[in-house]
């Protein structure tokens, strides 16, 4: 994919709207504070579907241009019927496609063209820890293996690393997050 | 969404397809290693897209019955067109369906009736961090929060709250994981 370049787009990204948003939360840092959200529905057995609706960012609440819809099921072999991708594979393109956006834009920003990006993505799960067989075993992703491919002058290559530790996906994973969980009756 | 319950059906979970899986890892630990994966490719500017084939899982490559496509891009403000949701907001998505799909699994196998499930989920990003505008905020999420609705009987609500902990995707939001990133040239 040939990514548009001009004064002010690199990558395909409109630098002057980007740099509006740096500006305005350099002068008011509050604005940074984004709230993102999801809704989930249990549609029976294995599968469900999110609808995400809008966010709080920039210090109002914002829209999206229209409710997205996020469905999941499991494989055969974990009691589904296999008619979407199921959450750990989500997880996956949620990393996926925000260190490729990470790299894209921070790339932009400082003039750095990008030409193509493709990545595989691979991650180990024991399914000992989820099925409960074994408590010494972890429920979650251990390892996560991405592999980038990317066509753009090589010295550039270095950089782009750096700057795929931007993502706030990848940061989450590795950092943790401190996630609260309320239960009530309907 | 009434579920279907029967001597082998709970939550509309197929019992002796699950108990088969855990059956065979069981006797055979290592049937239990999986391998989950995404492919991606860059669309230009802030968009780009998660192809998810199939897995590796007992003992075997498993190839989904189809490929799923899932987009991701940007709101206005962070320069994009707002086509799809964005990585932050998938990784939501991850998160509610898969405690959904672990609350619903763990309870069917202990013969716990769930008849309708929902839930509302919140997470707290401060862009500063990544836009590089303060090194010492965070880049990723901080607090994550979820708020279930279940309709079933109330002496289940604790324990629902229990099972949510089997969760792959929260376990590894809360422990974190080891995510390597490689970049090559194309």
């Amino acid at each position: 994919m040939a990514a548009e370049t001009s004064v002010s787009h690199v990558n395909g990204i409109d630098l002057e709207v980007l740099k509006a948003t740096i500006g305005a939360i350099q002068q008011d840092p509050a604005l940074g504070a984004c709230r993102f959200r999801a809704r989930n529905r249990w549609l029976g057995a294995t599968r469900n579907c999110s609808t995400i609706a809008g966010f709080h960012g920039a210090g109002q609440e914002i829209p999206h241009r229209q409710a997205f819809e996020l469905h999941a099921d499991e494989p055969a072999v974990l009691a589904g019927e296999d008619r979407a991708a199921n959450p750990v594979e989500h997880l996956l393109n949620a990393l996926a496609g925000c260190i490729t956006t990470s790299m894209v834009a921070h790339a932009a920003v400082r003039g750095i063209q990008i030409d193509e990006l493709e990545s595989e993505l691979e991650g180990d799960i024991d399914l000992r820890g989820f099925l409960g067989l074994d408590p010494a075993v972890p429920k979650g992703y251990t390892n996560i293996r991405v592999k980038f491919r990317v066509k753009t002058a090589p010295e550039n290559l270095a950089l782009l690393k750096e700057l795929a530790a931007f993502s706030p996906v990848y940061n989450t994973l590795v950092q943790g997050a401190k996630v609260d969980i309320d239960i009530e009756a309907c």
